[in-house]
């Protein structure tokens, strides 16, 4: 059971939409080849794991965004519950979906 | 094309971890009976439309939230064009996700 | 004793720093007319009172930062109590600052 | 000029008022201890510096509220700026406020 999850959206400042899109898309390319559960919504990517190893990849993503556009703003939720137990990805948006593999 | 859309997470306080399920259900429940575009994630749920009519979802989502759970708390994103022309749920995760009907 | 209390950040996109700075100061020069308590913090701006009332005045922020800059993002924070029991601002940064009527 | 702001909102959760208030208060006694530029409004707290030691003052912190109370929410805003030219917290709120050395 993980101890953490965190949800990232990047918001590019003083950008073009073009920049925007190429900023967010740079981001979650990066979190995409990480080993780690990942989920893509609307407004944010949620990453679940460990809370030191999710606050290392916190910290390269705004990085790498900073890279592709200079003026960068970032949301973040962070849940963490010191003895490992927080809601997964899956406890919460399953009930609500229906997944590929239930077709 | 819609003018707004609106991501809205419920975290009650002072509350146990079942009436925290208990009032974030009762939220996307009733936003499930609207006619609304609606994307549930794990730590918020989307809805796309007319920004007077999500405003009015909104209001109504906080008010049964705390009808349920006295303390409420609540994040909300509001992405809204005065011209008409915020990016879709859709145009942000269909490229990330394997949809049912493309399977 | 107040049931709400929110918290407005507006994020102009796709806009130099420039129309940002002047549409932030737009919806803060609206808020401040209002007969609500208001609070300017670096990131977001806090006001207080009857959660009715303040949705209206939220929805009216959003709509004329609009209407300075088309393309309007905003992070807000709703506290919403059902029985009138919100922390009051005072409460949450007396403590924490020197105010001018102590010195 | 620092690179980097960022504003922490901690709220614990399955937690009593007294709970979270303490909580609240062992990060803030935290931070007013490091060497950093601090603002503390009604909902969030907000640093000012270089962007790796305010991550690693993030991480820190959301460490040290789970001590207290196990099971952690944070909302956290990082503006960041890859060449150090974020607005400064003062930049920002003086305008509207009378500061003590002002009067």
């Amino acid at each position: 059971m993980a101890n953490c999850s965190i949800a990232l959206q990047i918001l590019p400042l003083e950008a073009s939409r073009e920049q925007i899109l190429k900023t967010v898309d740079a981001v979650i390319d990066y979190l995409q080849l990480q080993e780690v559960t990942l989920f893509v919504g609307p407004f944010e990517t949620t990453i679940e794991g460990d809370f030191d190893d999710l606050m290392r990849l916190l910290q390269e993503s705004v990085r790498r965004a900073g890279a592709v556009h200079a003026s960068i703003f970032a949301n973040v939720k962070i849940n963490y519950h010191e003895r490992g137990q927080v809601l997964s990805i899956e406890d919460k948006v399953a009930k609500y979906q229906t997944l590929p593999s239930e077709q």
